[in-house]
């Protein structure tokens, strides 16, 4: 664990493996914050149940997923610390105690709830679990202290929740709690689906694994949405909004040879299966070695379960000692 | 510990001492249940703090003063395990748990939840922890697999609503889980206030404490109200609706002899004084022997906390197991 730095806080519902656009949108970024900060990752178990109720064993299944992801990316078990978030019973603990500081028509105007709840169907059978879901993210930082939560921008009222959470409790208790803030990512950290959707996701099948086989990655990009008016070779094409282009200014690292190409497309000329070909290249750059690592990783299964208990632990003592602070604070240290 | 009968759970909020309506509406009542049963009584700070989460100082002053009551009325540690809520995370982890089993409505619907909303007068400004109250009642009870429940009949919806959380629980995941039933007192089981009000309670300032001492019980039973139109000691008094009567129905043995008294008063020539001497003298037999206890308990506070922190650990026993059982079933035992 990195000695110093700020204690940062991010992670992931186990609810399907990671895809490139985790690896945009927030892997690449904590291999650079595991060298800068005091890093912890959550694999929140507990958030994926409370949208999976009815069929826990997706959760299950997924956790060790993700872990060979983490690992797959490069996060190192010495520099980031890893753990399941229902091994760390801490965090019950303070979300019970946070939720006497929030009224329940606070968590009905959260925007990030009301967008989840939207896009979830729930209707009005919305499940309680649920609309806690922003005060146990506010325990889940708070339990180690975190000063910085990386987020996107559609998650930001989470974290500003959290903070309100934290000075309420600092306010009536004692200032124990540490009021974090959002590390919101550069312009550009949001890869499209293959589509050409806002979004890459699984539930949305337009997604490339982390842990796809070269053929997988070869076929997908090879159905991947472009210019729709670009149907000879010769034809003129467009660069904006075609989703081969949009990955090629993610993943190409050669970007006066990408500018060079972007021109001959415009031109005419340059055919789609050249363009996805380049782009298969580089992801297969990008992704072979990862591949490589996470087929190792995946063949031990016991051994990655080893490091999250390591990392679990290492979180429980962290957490220990803050809920030691809250109960002081709280007056409950009987 | 018991060692066989039905597993029972009940317990009291600490924001108070307790007094004599405790007495007659539970405690008495705990008095035969922990020879017959497997009885736990849980002293629920967490509850507490939800009520009074700006003023955290009364639930921590109040905790050994209930705990000293329980000593005095004649709980026996050997028989009955006592033990603080917020102590046993199991519980906080079975709540979070239990919140996607139950919506948002539903909680709202709950008839106990909206009287106490109510009482409180917290109008729209609810914390979400009030609202969560059942949920965490659900877990305090599944957390020991209680079978009994004993409750007055305004909190009936909640062992209902536990009833109701354990049935999800157990189609959803595997039947671990025992469906609790309410053990709701005989009539006669709550005891009117001082001022003839319907309920003893220390906010109407209307209540015996078990502390209270000689001159305190005195004073208060001679300032209760009797009947407005018994003015001299000649005139005809009413025994219906008299405090005074009411509270000797409750603690007189001598039956015959009340109902004799109960004749005199209503024809004239029986003081109000000669009643109220009769009640001070019998509440006496009652008080003396629990204040000498209770003394004796207040006199060494770290024996007292040595048996809550005993009991709490058997708890945890009994709670570590079923959270076993709970993380199988929802295929989270990593």
């Amino acid at each position: 664990m990195s000695a110093s730095g700020p204690i940062v806080l991010t992670g992931d519902r186990p609810t399907g493996p990671l895809h490139l656009g985790h690896y945009v949108g927030s892997l690449k970024n904590r291999l650079v914050l595991q060298r800068e900060a005091t890093q912890f990752v959550m694999i929140a178990d507990v958030q994926a149940l409370a949208a999976n109720a009815e069929d826990p064993g997706i959760v299950r299944d997924n956790l060790l997923e993700v872990a060979c992801d983490y690992l797959a990316v490069g996060l190192d078990p010495g520099l980031t610390t890893v753990f399941i978030q229902s091994l760390v019973p801490e965090i019950a603990e303070l979300t019970i105690y946070f939720l006497n500081l929030v009224t329940v028509s606070r968590l009905q105007r959260n925007p990030t709830v009301k967008e989840e709840v939207r896009q979830k169907g729930f209707g009005t059978r919305i499940p309680a679990g649920f609309l806690m879901h922003p005060v146990s993210q506010a325990a889940d930082i708070a339990v180690v202290k975190a000063e910085l939560v990386p987020v996107g921008q559609d998650q930001l009222p989470l974290v500003e929740q959290t903070a309100e959470i934290v000075r309420s409790f600092n306010r009536i208790y004692a200032p124990v709690l540490v009021e974090p803030r959002a590390l919101v990512p550069a312009e550009g950290a949001r890869l499209p689906g293959l589509d050409g959707k806002a979004k890459m996701s699984k539930s949305l099948g337009n997604a490339i694994f982390l842990g796809d086989g070269p053929d997988e990655v070869s076929r997908k990009v090879m159905s991947m949405f472009t210019d729709p008016g670009h149907i000879h070779v010769h034809d003129p094409g467009q660069v904006e909004g075609n989703a081969v282009f949009l990955y090629l200014d993610v993943f190409d690292p050669d970007k006066p040879g990408l500018e060079e190409l972007k021109a001959r497309y415009r031109r005419g000329g340059l055919g789609d299966v050249a363009i996805k070909k380049r782009l298969v290249g580089i992801l297969e750059d990008l992704l072979g070695p990862i591949r490589a690592r996470r087929r190792e990783a995946a063949a031990d299964p016991a051994a990655v379960l080893r490091l999250l208990r390591q990392g679990t632990d290492r979180t429980r003592e962290v957490a220990a000692r803050t809920l030691a602070d809250v109960r002081r604070a709280m007056r409950i240290d009987y």
